[in-house]
């Protein structure tokens, strides 16, 4: 299932899903995203590296905000980006998904960038492609986001270096997320010491033992010592019924304050997906204060989205050294 | 009403209709498209001939699919594209359609990428733009279609080269079909053996024996020996009340099934303008089989598109020979 | 509150309002559009001078004609340009105005074009930017608009040269106009001669008398000698309840016909920020006879934005001389 994302000779085409993926790829991203990293910040934001490419955004499920880094991400390698939102075109149209895939794909389109409510999603999609055609998943449903797992496994290397001998904590709703399963494939392959969640029991998912993972239902004893915390957005639209206590009640019990915060190292950074829902499961002074590398983690994120679609598109990085 | 579409000199300034256009003018959109063809697969699919261009999608009908391969086709002439949906912005202000066009061509805008669902639409816009400014028309209510028609006219010249020597039979709703009118046109003029239109009473328009076809109301004897079989989208949106049977009945009747394929020519080609309803007009071992180009037409709606343009902008080819 | 617009060198970093801007500021955009108003009507209308850069449009409310200005001029300069229409996307998850800025200027953001239906929100967001950010207004309830106001300027420039010998009438509702606030201000600092509104008691301004205008309500005596006519759009969305008679009755009273603009110079020039009410606010004979610079007015546009947006982001304008 996971190994269609390499090439035979083990180089990234689709980006799917962070499962079955070795630490030198995850290591060739980070190290990658470090060269463009320094784009982002000269005068020049822009290579040409994927100059005459043409990515086009699928995006079945609405996220203004995903779509945004991919296609700055897109724009500042060059290439031609195309924003499709499917929910509001062709499916009303009565055409099938994969007669929509194939028709984009007979326009020379190189990659699809696809968010879709539907766990697999991506898969599916990847598994139908023709060759010429990368996927990267942008999300699905409640399965994997794993450029999100990559900038945020960056964005911890910034600051902490040695994978080894991190004790990383994940607060929240752990069961509805997709970032929370990339991040914890991603921590486990990168050998972090130690990886921790911390949630009541209606949002821990049933497999929870198998993952690796020591599981918290306290925060004054899940942080105790912790090098890093993962707060995670409630996704307030993904739960069912009344499986949840108020985002009031989840605040006082889960939510991340400056008190809680005590409970970790000192040096301990605080770190979010976003969209943040302040004082649900954050406090402000803590998305804010000195501690917190959530903003962080978008500008890294336009580094990581560029360091993924280049290598699917399999461009090498002394090409652009030459080209700039 | 049509001779506005060329300049002085015959050299083409919109596109509005295959009607009165003369053979080698088709003959040259094809040439230029067959140039364009070559660029769609290279490493950089882009050249820079409408460099510091501003082509407008002006779009008063919804059409994702149509408006993706203007485009990705503008694009890859390296101008700039402004994505226009017109119902939900100007006209939502009081803001008559003459005074939105002239407010666009004021921002030194040089083409519009005209689709309504009014027949007659993109000539009424063409009587009335600015001399800089030149309009393709991408569909307007039943009446024309001209780019989608080139691009089937490419198809069957890669697949079947000389027209006098063939027998063309389109199937399905001739009467709402703007794409089957500007096919008749461009076959006709292209000098094609023989053209067939294989319908039932109620889907044939009323001038059908001026339009120099043949009619038949049998898919059997109207597929007899034909080399190219050109199904048609079953228009439901556009079709009134009780005038045809359910979609299951036209199935059964007209849909293109593998058994009445076999009434074609053995080399015969199957073409189809997209998007497919799979099982009305065509049945999905025929529109994903051996003898299926449809995919194809997709890919060359991408350089037809870009001939198109070029050549309405009245870049000539030699000017981007030297610039790549 | 207005000095934010500027650097402590002086140098324009935002362009939120006219106000507390010196001539020769205005002067400065004014002489750099004359620049940019040749590249326009060039064959390649491209400069690569904002290449690289990043520029969202940041729209809070609709309005594709003026989004449509601010991308063309970003384009031929080169930039990356993000749509986002907010009240549909980061807002709907629940995420605050300022936390949704933090993430895009995180994203290396080099400019917000904000669109707002509240007074001062292009100030709050300029207060609230990270310093590599620049912000422009694109209007903001009924407080200002400022790009529009230099394009007006502009095209007075063009026609009449020297602003001290000019009368200037500005006609309709100037209560709800914020194309109005800032064309008064931006006259009152060029040193225009005089300025006159012509309005309805209802459609004034309770600060009318420390604006340094003249008030008339009767077309006669307000048009007497001037040498523009600014005709404003009458915003029937921004009115409240009964305070306007019906739009048959204000173009009785206030709509310019060609009679009433007899009373005015005879070179004089005709303006409106568009889009036009026909027969409400003029009517047509005078919207497209041979004293309206209405178009011109739209064209000039397009080069007072690369003026602005070019100036903010720092660029010196030799540094394109040099790169073209």
């Amino acid at each position: 299932m996971t190994n269609n994302q390499l090439t035979d000779s083990g180089q990234l085409r689709h980006f799917l899903t962070i499962e079955g993926l070795k630490k030198p790829l995850l290591t060739e991203i980070m190290d990658r995203a470090e060269q463009f990293s320094s784009i982002s910040s000269r005068q020049v934001k822009k290579v040409p590296l994927l100059r005459g490419k043409t990515i086009v955004n699928l995006f079945f499920e609405n996220s203004t905000r995903t779509r945004t880094t991919f296609e700055i991400a897109a724009k500042r390698l060059s290439a031609d980006v195309i924003n499709l939102n499917i929910s509001t075109s062709a499916t009303s149209k009565g055409e099938s998904l994969l007669d929509t895939l194939h028709n984009l794909e007979a326009m020379h389109s190189d990659m699809f960038v696809v968010r879709h409510n539907e766990s697999g999603a991506a898969e599916f999609i990847a598994q139908h492609v023709a060759p010429h055609v990368s996927v990267i998943n942008a999300g699905d449903g409640c399965h994997a986001h794993p450029t999100q797992a990559m900038l945020d496994m960056f964005t911890i290397r910034r600051h902490k270096q040695h994978f080894p001998d991190l004790c990383v904590a994940i607060v929240g709703d752990i069961l509805h997320s997709r970032v929370a399963r990339s991040q914890i494939q991603a921590l486990a392959t990168l050998g972090v010491g130690e990886i921790r969640v911390i949630a009541p029991k209606t949002l821990l998912p049933a497999d929870c033992q198998t993952l690796g993972v020591h599981v918290y239902h306290d925060m004054e004893a899940g942080l105790e010592g912790v090098d890093i915390i993962i707060t995670l957005r409630l996704q307030l639209e993904r739960m069912e019924g009344a499986m949840l206590p108020s985002a009031r009640e989840f605040f006082h019990s889960y939510g991340l304050t400056e008190e809680k915060l005590l409970f970790a190292k000192p040096d301990a950074i605080v770190m979010h997906p976003g969209p943040i829902n302040r004082g649900v499961e954050i406090a402000s002074t803590v998305a804010d204060g000195p501690q917190s590398v959530i903003l962080e983690q978008v500008t890294h994120g336009i580094a990581v989205r560029m360091a993924v679609m280049s290598m699917a598109l399999g461009s090498q990085p002394e090409q652009y050294e030459a080209m700039t």
